[in-house]
């Protein structure tokens, strides 16, 4: 699978050669553009929470998600991850701090990947200037029947100078993202791929694997609960690590606390 | 201190005699109004989730609250504890649970005392159909000097059905409000008054003596952090337990994980 896509491998920026080529505690040799390096510099070693309310939940509110946003600022968070443009916006009225920008779209003839699952949701996250996309980048099949090499390639010659994270389930999936030219690699997939089922989260072997292998900034992310265990994942060297629900999902923090009454 | 305030001790209701009497485990014998059983049933054993914030706290907005009182509904809470009577009412537009209503409110002549500290909070509290009002119940003076037996005596006379918790900070403010015929005795001010701040928190020990002796159904609230602590304070045998910013303040739990990167 990992071969397959080789030839479909797309172009590669001059500056991002540089960055793969730093270590993370190195990154000064990298010739990014001002913006990108200040984006890196601002998450390094820090928080980034993740404010999110689909449809379905209890706060899905773009005006609920700027004032999480607020709350994680004023709580010392470096980064928001948000989905929806009209999320994005709010946020961005609200706190300067760099956003990871999603669009999650479940399309009907590959509905398993959904973050950022094709180019239109790419060009609405670089339209409204998110500082990173973050998308999908499980090995699994994109709506239209494309592979990530395909869909990241195009977005990569489109975008040259935006940062992208690959959301990955696997190490082999972090390997390959960090071979196609993603600027940083996340492990929010993980245990959420038919084939990662049931692994232990949060995926502290996966991120330490990638943190040693990858050669790109690394982001612990998917299932951080509590405190310690974003401190341990921070300690095996990532880049930066983001926390959602155990923040900003009332409804699934109150639920550990009612299981607790058994 | 306690002494000298039993000469002012307020009317007692002869139905609260009756539950006075009846233990936390027999609450049969008690001739509470129907209304203040089903309230004081659908807590037993449960979660009460608190959802306020402040003008000064990046949550505050009553749609907010509400949403935040929806989410804890739908994460299992029994109750909702909440503060004003805007927020009120719109947690009660959104989901029916019984509320353990506060108004916060500072006077200049004694602040210290900001919980319902006069009859005019009680009084809109009362209006607005909260099922269980709760005031401050420690032994300081209230705004205009009046002692807490001057004023609970006046707002039990004037809402003799009404049900009241005692937000105290020590046991022997617990047992004093027992005394003077709260329905519910709370640990909310432990660790918040000058004599007790530094305490141990969660007050497992205030809990746990105040459950063996007051007679009353006994309320865990204040610094319960985790699901642990709710189920340890649970385990002393209190009727409910409130949980508040660990759920609803994002500001504040961002903070726990930001400490913990040091």
């Amino acid at each position: 699978m990992m071969a397959a896509k080789k030839g479909l491998r797309g172009p590669r920026r001059p500056q991002k050669s540089a960055a793969g080529r730093s270590n993370l505690q190195k990154r000064s040799v990298t010739t990014m553009n001002e913006r990108n390096e200040t984006t890196l510099s601002r998450l390094h070693g820090r928080l980034v929470v993740s404010c999110q309310a689909l449809p379905d939940e209890p706060l899905h509110s773009s005006f609920i998600m700027s004032r999480m946003a607020l709350a994680a600022f004023q709580g010392g968070a470096a980064g928001i991850r948000a989905n929806t443009v009209e999320d994005i916006e709010a946020i961005r009225g609200t706190v300067e701090l760099p956003v990871i920008g999603i669009i999650k779209k479940v399309y009907p003839d590959f509905p398993d990947v959904y973050i950022t699952p094709t180019m239109a949701e790419i060009d609405a996250l670089a339209a409204c200037g998110a500082e990173i996309i973050a998308l999908d980048a499980t090995a699994r099949v994109r709506p239209g029947g494309r592979t990530l090499a395909e869909l990241f390639g195009e977005a990569r010659e489109k975008y040259p100078e935006q940062l992208f994270m690959a959301d990955c389930s696997s190490f082999d999936e972090g390997m390959e993202a960090a071979r196609l030219g993603f600027d940083l690699i996340g492990t929010t997939m993980a245990g959420y791929t038919a084939y990662t089922k049931g692994r232990p989260v949060p995926p502290y072997d996966m991120i330490e694997a990638l943190v040693r292998a990858c050669g790109r900034p690394v982001v612990a992310e998917g299932n951080i609960g509590t405190p310690e265990e974003l401190k341990r994942a921070m300690e095996l060297g990532v880049w930066t690590a983001v926390v959602g629900g155990a923040i900003t999902r009332p409804l699934q923090i109150t639920k550990k606390f009612v299981a607790a009454l058994g």
